[in-house]
């Protein structure tokens, strides 16, 4: 299947404040993002991919100087692709306080000339929304064909369709929920606690020390990572396999599960900045549109104009099918058009990020539909 | 219910060398246990009960000198209750490296002069079993009524069966499994790595310090705490309840769930330890008697004599019902007397250690028999 090939990032500075739900502000600050495909006269076919806790506006294609670097939803997103980059012009966008480009805790804090380390403001899909909104702004796209996201991504989609009803056509939410459960937080407050607790943290300010807070990150990823898989395909992946034969009888690696758990760890201490990770998990947990609505779902959502696709994974624990249910229903009592896809997939949450005819194909027929409205746009 | 009252831990130790499944052996060592209710004439009524994870020699009543301190499975056993101590001999019994008394990692090494720390050997729940077989020789207990335990209990009072089939006559295995998942060591590493990583741990030795590695343990229990817990327990009790009425836009509590499980943590952390904690979770890890038959259950199982009630519980997610009908299965492969019961009860893995009438009177059912039997062996 081709790729969108070779891409570049970009970059757009913003110097109006961004007010905060927090009640802060960011004085100001830059959005990186990706496009692939291209806009078309009437600037109708834009399609924004929100991202995810560890991923990036990096959505398709590889660098030309990191040809290994591929997209993170390269089998979704490319000419020919469910998301066919031949008919949509697709923006990835990283959201702020990420450490991929965006303004983030390891920028500059202008007021200080420090940086922000801790004093990054907690920010929220909300604000995420509203920065990705002024992008918008900034490239001529009143409306998104549609808005579309998984897991953290799909929150995004998801509060798209609540604060900018008219500016997407489609909200496309897969392996999502409308909040977190007290178990979703409690794993992300385990995470925290590991980043929080690691002496290399100095409290957010472990620039400045030159180390980086590897325990914490290492634990908190694997305490997540085990979250995105099923029970059954860890099962089927590791069993009780032994990595060197036999039981060891000390703490090295006995099991095979062990081994991967520890090296996924270790790999994302590499790369990932902790302050991202409090705040990317901060943002997870305070999502929530029906709180100001007294635990109404329905009543959040009646001020949506979207139409919805919504997918889940039978596997995933994390987010399960029943949390994607609770959003198609509270659509449906609004009388919104919503398509729901309840997939049968062995791989947990991850399952959202793989190859699976059914939801590859789901997704396909669901944007031929998009498309298909926007001829008769176009030929109206 | 009445209590079996005030009660004294006492202890006994062993001057002969415990070899070990690792190949290690300990030169001596020293079991905590308490006891309630009378040993009959002919020593028939013995009830062994094996303790969990965090648990003790301290089964139920109170110490004098610290009435609070109630025996974790005091809603189990005493006069009237579903174990009860007017008919029964209960034996409470702590394992070998455990932090509650017996000889465990913050005693001295005869060899070194030092505490153990790190260097105490990896124990099995057979290892375990074996020592607990040597104070039933040592009380002159040929033969147990009853072997019993939760979780990891219950895992011993399967070995029971498998390695002494002559010595107990009923095996009472709950909420357990014949061999922790994938998913159970992969949550047992993230709680060892947190350990491992804490600077205050030092490598094992940090009594010589004068230090306790605090946050490890925290993250630890934090992580095990959750898996002990159901989904819907934890909606139930926490839901997305806000500890100071709104969010706060930082990385202190916001939600109750955070609140009570760093609470939790931070308990744990005052009077458990490190070295501990890491032997149980691999004693945990390594239970797995089908391994060494083809991964056969029902081979490994083919020498046990006992009878056999299992209970789980419907949203035990931890050790899953499925798990022990693994074990009822190869039971009944093999010809034995099973009673199993599945009780549909909220609480997760916590559930067996919990007031739940199905639970107690099935229990308590299953006794009766047991008492009804040893009548009739007396009469005969």
């Amino acid at each position: 299947m081709p790729s969108v090939g070779i891409v570049s990032p970009q970059s757009m500075h913003f110097a109006e404040p961004l007010p905060l739900r927090s009640g802060a502000a960011l004085s100001d600050y830059t959005l990186m993002y990706e496009t692939y495909g291209t806009l078309n006269a009437d600037r109708s076919n834009a399609v924004l991919i929100c991202h995810a806790l560890n991923a990036s506006h990096h959505v398709a294609g590889v660098y030309a100087d990191n040809p290994k670097n591929v997209g993170w939803w390269d089998n979704m997103v490319g000419p020919g692709k469910p998301v066919d980059t031949d008919r949509f012009f697709v923006i990835g966008i990283n959201n702020i306080g990420s450490c991929f480009g965006s303004t983030g805790p390891m920028h500059v804090n202008p007021a200080t000339g420090k940086p922000y380390g801790a004093g990054f403001p907690v920010v929220t899909v909300e604000d995420w929304v509203r920065a990705q909104a002024r992008l918008a702004d900034a490239l001529g796209i009143g409306q998104f064909a549609a808005v579309m996201g998984g897991s953290l991504g799909g929150m995004q989609a998801l509060a798209w369709s609540i604060l900018f009803p008219e500016r997407l056509r489609h909200s496309v939410v897969i392996a999502s929920t409308p909040k977190l459960s007290a178990q979703n937080i409690a794993f992300n407050d385990v995470a925290r606690q590991a980043i929080l607790s690691d002496p290399d943290f100095h409290g957010g300010d472990f620039y400045a020390h030159g180390v980086v807070p590897r325990n914490g990150l290492r634990v908190a990823r694997m305490v997540g990572h085990i979250t995105y898989l099923s029970d059954d395909s860890m099962a089927e992946k590791f069993g009780r396999g032994l990595r060197n034969g036999d039981l060891q009888f000390g703490f090295g690696v006995d099991f095979e599960i062990e081994s991967y758990l520890r090296y996924q760890g270790d790999k994302f201490a590499e790369y990932f900045d902790a302050n991202t990770y409090l705040l990317i998990t901060k943002a997870l947990d305070y999502f929530d549109p029906a709180r100001e609505h007294g635990d109404d779902l329905a009543k959040a959502l009646a001020v949506t104009r979207a139409k919805f696709l919504l997918v889940s994974f039978t596997t995933d624990w994390r987010f399960s099918p029943e949390r994607s249910r609770e959003i198609v229903q509270a659509l449906v009592s609004n009388r919104r058009e919503v398509s729901y896809a309840e997939i049968a997939a062995p791989h947990g949450h991850d399952a959202f990020l793989l190859e699976d005819p059914r939801y590859m194909n789901t997704v396909r027929a669901y944007y031929e539909r998009i498309w298909n409205e926007l001829d008769q746009r176009e030929a109206a």
